[in-house]
């Protein structure tokens, strides 16, 4: 078969509904490409070839259905199956077999998807990493996190597409880092059922794909969303993009700098106009409410754990639930009513601009495997729940991955999409 | 010891904490009401008198520590219990034993509560009802759901308080048709780690109690917020209350009604200030974007017992959840916009008055117990995630209780509770 790494998703399912190849073989290039790159990478926490096998025929056995039929994906290891082990990256669910799937895993399946296994994730997808090493680079850089399995898994080419989740930055700092597209849906898209919980006014499903049009595609398939037929580029002509040089611009390397700067002039070239955006004051509190609101949620999402198996903790994590139940429920309360005001404040900044270019991370992925890199860029957003799409933009100096984020109005998930794939096809043009 | 029917929480804890009773007696004095009044009620899905014993002996054994030490409570058996068996009302999950607890399970321990066993919910908190009976009326009346053990268990004495959830009415229809206090946090006040997912827009953890100073205590307890200390009379004078006709109005009975025009006289006698509030147009499709949001996030949300389990499910329920697999993303995506732009205009309508009052319920709870009661005037509330609190008012001409919402801004639970307290209060001083 040809290898499924040149075809986009929506051919690869034509491939497949057509019988050209039959899921049996996309299972077989999956696992060769895997076996031959997963020593280096160690994506995978759970990986096995026999039970994709298994999948494939029982997929093969039955008539062609569902609009992911027969394509390989990866499932974050946060997420539960019912058929492979769920660590969420703690040695206290080393053992542990939910007795069924998370939502968003179950729906894939309904749709006809081919779980290859479970990808890592760092710690209860906060900050202590895995294994995983960014495919990227001469020397080990981390592959951020907490989705970082799923990342490195797509930059590889292991998967086409993988589930991934954020809380901070979780879904757009690993596609940054790895080169690859990190699509965040609107807060609440994707049911959040049978996903270990860290903070349930943060936390978003979302995916990692090589295209934009891959992340539409699959997401859209899930949530019964037309995001993949709304992509054409006239559907994101006559663009009105903002330029947002967000709180902690300090922050932003050269790097980032010129990303930025590299999207705007690509945008203008396809024909949009551009602007500066600075928000509404109040929204300078965001990342510090972001910080506050998923401290006080994860010290008591995790209070049961706290309680019984407390030495199964990094010290990093406890320290993270320490400060959490450090915080007062006022405090707390002042953090969601920022945020709810804030939300207000940006939904008008969006009767002004159509789309706001941002910076995803502070540069390109730090060297080491020690730490995941920091979210500052993107905390802001996970609490206002703005759908996030990571655009890929080539290297940096380093010679490491770099890229921006596009952000649209809240459930405006197909036009966010759609300048997105505009600003990556007019890169790939140029490229 | 005194019984505890007759005191407070804050009493009772204070009491404990003095060691003027132990723990153990609390829980002996509480089995014996139990097993008084459960062979009537059905209120218990599991009661282990052994092992609340066990539990108020560790409890005597420890420092007396905890804001709810020693106070005994239900819960609601839609949240993991590690220790003792949790059905979410459904045969699906009749032998099951989750690993941990639910977070707001584990709070009320590391806070000291005495679990008393886990009270009847209606399968996965939706429609089928359980066996519970409504403790009122010289006939079997539902006593409303799903929360309808919590409800019948605090309205028989059983229990002080009770964990409850809500997601269309669940929390303020059974308090309205027991005559308890219902207490719906403001969204996202309590952690909804291992109770079962619903709908994750909606789901929301509150208590059922005797009065309202009870559930102040038992949530401020929980969320570290300072909700008991505002409950002072002054603190609520000079009141600006709307009443508030919501949809469906037509809807409402003369018990209703009357109910209604009681709670605004008594306010007024307080102090308050009282206008008809008329809600801005849009939000007449809220109740309608309830539905439909629910629909879709519980079908997603079962989406992994439908593939493997469906055999398990109720008519009722299986209904729900194709009636929601029908629902395609875009209408709701329309849905959810609505109520994010409805939850601007109910902001807006907060400038004008402190406090709404509005119907808990269509009328007395129903006769029979085929069916749970229609959460029509509670839907809207959810979706906008005000916190609600259902003030009891006496009886209505059936002889079953009645009474009323008062509903705050989001986030103002604590000027909320103080406007129930007043009501409540001044019903009291009259009766």
């Amino acid at each position: 078969m040809r290898d499924y790494a040149s075809s986009s998703l929506k051919q690869l399912a034509a491939c497949i509904a057509r019988r050209e190849v039959s899921v049996e073989d996309v299972a077989r290039a999956g696992i060769a490409h895997i076996e031959e790159y997963e020593p280096a990478v160690y994506a995978w926490q759970h990986f096995d070839p026999q039970h994709v096998i298994e999948q494939a025929r029982r997929l093969d056995a039955q008539p062609h259905q569902g609009l992911l039929y027969g394509l390989p994906i990866g499932v974050k290891d946060l997420m539960d199956t019912a058929d492979m082990p769920t660590t969420y990256g703690s040695p206290i669910y080393e053992n542990y077999r939910p007795l069924v799937d998370a939502a968003c895993v179950a729906a894939s399946r309904s749709a006809g998807a081919l779980l290859m296994g479970k990808t890592v994730t760092t710690e209860f997808a906060t900050f202590q990493p895995g294994p995983t090493r960014n495919p990227h680079g001469a020397t080990d850089h981390t592959p951020g996190g907490s989705s970082s399995g799923s990342a490195a898994a797509v930059a590889s080419g292991m998967v086409p597409a993988a589930f991934a989740t954020q809380t901070a930055g979780s879904i757009v700092r690993p596609a940054a880092y790895c080169g690859v597209v990190g699509y965040k849906p609107t807060f609440g898209t994707l049911p959040l059922a049978g996903i270990k919980s860290l903070s349930p006014s943060l936390d978003t499903v979302g995916v990692l794909t090589r295209t934009v049009a891959d992340a539409a595609f699959f997401i859209g398939a899930l949530a019964r969303l037309p995001l993949s037929s709304m992509l054409a580029p006239e559907a994101a002509s006559c663009l009105r993009v903002g330029i947002c040089r967000t709180p902690n611009w300090e922050r932003a390397s050269d790097a980032t700098r010129n990303a930025i700067e590299r999207a705007a002039r690509l945008l203008e070239r396809s024909g949009a106009v551009l602007c500066d955006i600075d928000l509404p004051a109040p929204c300078g509190g965001l990342t510090d409410a972001q910080i506050r609101i998923m401290s006080y949620e994860a010290s008591a999402a995790f209070e049961p754990e706290a309680r019984s198996h407390a030495e199964g903790f990094s010290k990093a994590f406890a320290a993270v639930l320490e400060a959490g139940r450090g915080i007062d429920g006022t405090s707390y309360v002042a953090a969601q009513a920022l945020a709810a005001a804030s939300r207000q404040m940006v939904a008008g900044v969006f009767e002004t601009v159509d789309i706001l270019l941002a910076s995803s991370t502070e540069g390109e992925a730090p060297a080491g495997l020690d730490a995941t890199g920091d979210p500052i860029f993107n905390r802001m957003w996970s609490l206002l729940g703005n759908p996030c799409v990571h655009v890929p933009l080539g290297a940096g100096p380093g010679g490491m991955p770099i890229g921006v984020t596009l952000i649209g109005p809240r459930w405006a998930d197909a036009s966010t999409l759609a300048a997105a794939n505009l600003l990556e096809s007019t890169f790939a043009s140029i490229n």
